[in-house]
């Protein structure tokens, strides 16, 4: 039996004159990309550029929603009643769809950004808004989740294909959460050992916590990231030592290799 | 032979906290709905709730696409590029396709708004552009024009199909032009003249010049105001003196009356 | 001795073509004006425009500032950093001070709106931070907080003038806190009985709470909404009743009467 | 005599999580600094953040004011009203000013950007409100105008200190005016070159246009950009060859040398 893995990127997060991540790099290695759809980042101009580069390199698309908050990134937590959550996603899909439309290529998944992904990882109340407001739209688009948060049978029990994804370069509790950004270590940096870290992910479906326990972590994506050229240098180092170890890369989507 | 018209008004201009014109009256008066797409105005909560009321009421739906200028109401002219401009079009009529699906109905034409509608109008290079980013989603959209415009058969050349609009309450030119809104009697206030000028329109294809003369308007729809109480009642005057007239109201995208 | 209160109102809250409130007619009954600074509603035009009829009507002029929300109207709890908030409300006051050096007025008071300042009359680490900013700016401004909050010693404590307020349509529970908005009764709708409520708080310092009891509500300015027709009938009957029954209504700040 | 010239560079450029320019490196060189106050960049925070910076090199400090159009960096030409232009001029104004006292250092001039500043070098009846605007919130504060463009008299009939500038990196034409971005050869990028260029403007008031002609720029101030690594170098050859020559480098106000 052959291994298979997604790699997902958050991509087209730029906003007029100004840019963030290096997308023509990051879509010669990730296989689904998050695009950013104007509420947090992303232009409707830079959005359709990054949309016709991943058409090129046969990337998968998905819908970056996030909060309305430009100057935020959307990264800061808000309250937003569940008509105004529920259509801003829908209208944040919408606009990515019709651009997809005109790149060539179509949106097949949603992905919260920043503070509303974190949000609806935990919190089942918002997390029902965003998967009635995806299903209503079309119950087709898959959600990317944290994986073993509760949003993942939340989804699927709703009748949404979840994707539980794990973080590259990121260190895990032992009771499976993330280290919290805030304490020493949470972020790791080596590529080598980020790479073997996500060959073992792949292989047993499990990963060394920091208190160096082997915890299980089911995930059928791998969020790698690329805003800085070190994190390119990781996402490149990721992919190279899967498909060396003959693991097949590609869209969760997709039934054909990448 | 049955006389045809569409009426249609620009709706769902909300935002937020903030509303303006009477949606629910209108949506019982017009049969297509140029619905606020997010860049003059329009939330997507409150795009969703007119969406809704335009499919209880069968009026037909447009994107009422517009220059990103929030605080100027899209009045204000801007220049774009042309990667710009086509995109902002796209993201727009995107956003709102997503949320017309949910509200179970669909968005079958493209009014462009304010500053950039009278730009479109006469400037045949922004125009083409607007034409191109419209094909480039779904040829399928007609275009609202203003009748007389250059823009109307620009647009059937590019195989589009245009869609020439009279506008109810504007005084005209001998030459077809509206009077400019800085002269007085550019516009007109009282329903019965406005309904009768309108009738005339529909069945002669004519309107009076403020000169006196008469002069050809061909219109396949007629654009009415519903942001003031007096404009829902000339609104309801159009309505009822064609309708006495024996003339079907139905969109222009339809063959059933309406 | 003459008893003498400060009438408050939220205005300035328009936005480009939208319209919120009388100003005008408000601007006839209170003594100190919130002016939004942009962030939850007012765009410039429309700030110089409240500020000069502010000016004309001696009405002193406070800065209304809010959190970065205007599809929200700053009503949706939002988390900021210090740096993010601190600089918010900094901008937001320069902004509308230059505005009012223009109108020939000046900003004396700030009064935090909507969400923050729910937020800040309980969190005093938020709190903190307003507090600070306004401080780092101009001590002599003073800080309108809800009465009874911790807020209200909070600000003295740190140096600057608190300046507790009172809402006069709003019912009171028996703690002194405000009724939630969700519950049946929380907000008063009777001219005549909200006018005699407030001069009972003005004469004696206390307020009939909902179950009955008589609480102690100590206010140095009572907030009137003037958002609708019958807003603007409230406010004109607090302002008559309070005058009639010999109150001096004068801003807090002044030293002459109003 | 001691030859003094003024250098400026528009900074404070980041938005959120978006960073444009290295602010750090460029008030080492610069003794001016044009800081966006937030309609086509400049989030407050960063703002505050710039202008701490400048206080601590002792640069002077500038707004840089601009439309308000963020995703199109204020680049793109506009029609605002007289109303919209002069209050959103102050607004900006104001805002700054006040980031600029908590930072412990204060604006002593306004320099439009982009779009708005190309407008009024030569569209008089813009460039009157733009100096109206100024004019009524504060007399003092100078326009750094495009040198030999009308807006330089202008502005000295008007009341206001006018401060023609030149660009350190840009090629003349033999009328004086600068060279159009669309043709070859507009931008210069040989650092030694430009500094040379830069010191012969000081010492003689002149520069040599691009039909090898020697025209006359009566500059009293030079702007440097700083958005590139090679930005950067060639402000500091620039600075370095100006003071390598005796050339006193200070603010425009200042008396006192830097």
């Amino acid at each position: 039996m052959t291994l298979r893995m997604d790699l997902n990127s958050d991509l087209g997060e730029h906003y007029g004159a100004w840019r963030m991540g290096d997308d023509a790099a990051m879509l010669g290695i990730v296989t689904s990309a998050n695009v950013a759809c104007g509420f947090h980042a992303g232009d409707p101009a830079s959005m359709l550029d990054t949309l016709r580069l991943a058409a090129e390199h046969g990337v998968a698309v998905g819908a970056h929603v996030a909060y309305p908050d430009l100057v935020g990134f959307g990264r800061r937590p808000m309250r937003l009643s569940r008509e105004e959550l529920q259509s801003d996603v829908i209208y944040q899909i919408g606009a990515l769809q019709a651009l997809a439309r005109v790149a060539g290529t179509k949106v097949t998944y949603v992905k919260p950004h920043g503070a509303l992904y974190n949000s609806i990882a935990f919190d089942c109340g918002e997390a029902q808004r965003v998967i009635d407001a995806i299903r209503s739209l079309d119950p087709e688009l898959a959600l990317v989740c944290l994986a073993g948060s509760p949003l993942v049978e939340q989804a699927e029990a709703s009748g949404l294909r979840a994707i539980p994804e794990a973080f590259a370069d990121r260190a895990y509790e032992a009771n499976g959460a993330l280290v919290s950004r805030r304490e020493v270590g949470a972020v790791l940096h080596d590529p080598a050992e980020i790479a073997e870290r996500m060959l073992r992910l792949v292989r047993s479906g499990a990963v060394v916590a920091r208190d160096g326990s082997e915890i299980s972590v089911r995930a059928e994506s791998i969020c790698v990231h690329g805003d800085t050229p070190a994190a390119v240098e990781i996402a490149e180092a990721v992919r190279r030592t899967l498909r060396s170890a003959g693991v097949t890369l590609t869209g969760f989507m997709n039934t054909s290799a990448g």
